[in-house]
């Protein structure tokens, strides 16, 4: 059985998302045991409503906090008026080993600072860093990491990255022998900044299925299963991606909404239209995890709907049952003992 | 009378397509004259089919050029084995006062290293840099520069990226103000690096309308004109954005081609489709402009059609008639007397 703590109250449509979503995971998977951390009268009156009865219920407890982060609160708070908030106590629970994992839908950089804090960071890790699951043209997914912002990284921070990417990929997502690359301005090695050919020197001396520099484009086209890189690049890619992404799906819908044919035209081509954006929905692939850290945490967006939800659950599940945290920190404890410093 | 250099030889379907581009931009433009750079047998055999005849061909020469740089050479292949190329030829016609302009659709690197080693830097130009006019959401033009990989790029270098983004988004897209931003991983002043903020601090000193931080999504929601960024993370956002676009339209092609039914939905829907894919086309805006060379240098898609041509004829064209090169030059005198060193 492994122990998730589920962040209720987080995310735009929480708490109704987020009990959509632990309802459909507890359905899903028999060995999940749920802490269902928020407003413990609210949580109370509303479990039932999203399907958490009998067998389900019997496999919850509910948390009480009383506060909540909200968009409006720094990702500090935490550490100062909102240590009573849903995001801090999931996290506590995890860090006294009352649960094994904590998955939030809430403010990301209060989650991250809950993790980072709270459970703290692993031994040899440098930084703990967000990796974000892109789903590639090829169907799969591509782990993009760091996305959380780690600014100005250096050559051992990447390799660190790229390492426990591809442990991510391995074990969580059930790529054997990840392809692993770092995020560069062209395919050859000479390519890219003094920081990114000195993160390559590093991971080539560690047991890598390393591919050398990913460009852009090989984020998506399916190349590489993990790219690594500097938070700054990563943010903004991430970014910028689901921006474009959002616009020429939305760009796409008003223009077709325009003419009564290409209406008609747009209702018979729907299901196909949908069928191709389910390949592209982050939903499938649960959330962005913060690896690094003591713990198994994932973050998910504010916007997640019960799907996404008990995707990122679905996510946790898998990185408690296949030990991806002991596996991450026994792998950094091979990396310090062999890698040359640079 | 504006010359213009055009590199006939360079790109995927040349020279059919910048025939085909030369033919539309100077039956559109009066004032234009071209100099069709490349080998002169072919092109005299050519010309007429794609419509050069008459008081249009009395607007043009051709000038020999006997090789061309193939994507397989080098971007310094132009300073040694293939100095007789036609991307350099035609950026030799610049730097001799014999054009105002070039334009290539030929090997990106090969284009910049001619345009930066044949017409030179201009005075207090550190780094020329390479913009690209990304296609907005709301239907308008943003300004990303660089793009062209110049890396590790210092405070001064990325405003002076954003003055020259700047005088190109007035002049040439006539944007009047353009708002310009610095690209960083929050919109607060205090996000970034150490680099984007000392960058913000130059910037604030020029008489420029400034924005503060962009972000990843700025590149497409229309909320500025001009982004100004370091080269590695320019590139990367480009080659990724051009991936992304092109696998949501191709993969939402292939969805729909998959059912009788949606194949006819989805030819009741084309013209709309078509008419919004037409808003995301680089084709309309003409290719990245080099900037803070001694002359307009416009470098363009390899796979550009004879619209693409035709649009970067016609960049080069406003830059020269609207005088960017002695503006840019100008600008950056004030700059230099006014900017506090960082």
């Amino acid at each position: 059985m492994c122990r998730i703590a589920l962040d209720v109250m987080g995310g735009d449509y929480a708490p109704h998302s987020t009990l959509e979503g632990a309802g459909l995971a507890l359905a899903a998977h028999d060995d999940l045991y749920l802490l269902l951390v928020g407003d413990e009268t609210r949580l109370k009156s509303l479990v039932a409503h999203f399907g958490i009865r009998g067998d389900l219920a019997a496999r919850t407890e509910i948390v009480h906090a009383p506060s909540v982060v909200t968009m409006e609160d720094k990702a500090t708070s935490i550490l100062k008026d909102k240590k009573d908030s849903s995001i801090r106590i999931a996290a506590q629970l995890v860090r006294d080993g009352r649960a094994d994992g904590v998955v939030s839908m809430g403010h990301t950089g209060a989650a991250m600072v809950a993790s980072k804090m709270i459970l703290g960071t692993l031994p040899g890790v440098d930084r703990p860093c967000l990796a974000s699951v892109m789903p590639n043209m090829i169907g799969g997914p591509t782990v993009l990491l760091d996305v959380g912002a780690n600014l100005d990284s250096k050559p051992e921070h990447i390799a660190q990255f790229a390492l426990m990417g591809a442990l991510y990929a391995e074990e969580v997502l059930g790529i054997k022998r990840p392809k692993v690359g770092i995020l560069s301005v062209g395919e050859e090695d000479g390519k890219g900044t003094d920081t990114t050919k000195s993160a390559a020197q590093v991971i080539k001396q560690l047991d890598l299925n390393f591919g050398g520099n990913a460009e852009g484009r090989d984020i998506w086209n399916g190349n590489f299963d993990v790219i690594a890189c500097d938070g700054f690049v990563g943010n903004v890619v991430l970014k910028s991606s689901e921006a474009l992404a959002e616009g020429i799906l939305l760009g796409l819908r008003d223009s077709i909404m325009q003419g009564w044919l290409s209406q008609l035209g747009g209702m018979l081509a729907k299901p196909a239209m949908r069928r191709f954006m389910k390949k592209l929905d982050y939903v499938e692939y649960g959330g962005a995890p913060l690896l690094g850290v003591k713990g198994v945490s994932i973050i998910g967006h504010g916007r997640s709907n019960g799907r996404a939800v008990s995707s990122a659950i679905r996510a946790a599940l898998l990185g408690c049952e296949h030990h991806v945290v002991e596996r991450i920190q026994d792998s950094l404890a091979v990396l310090l003992s062999q890698a040359t410093p640079t």
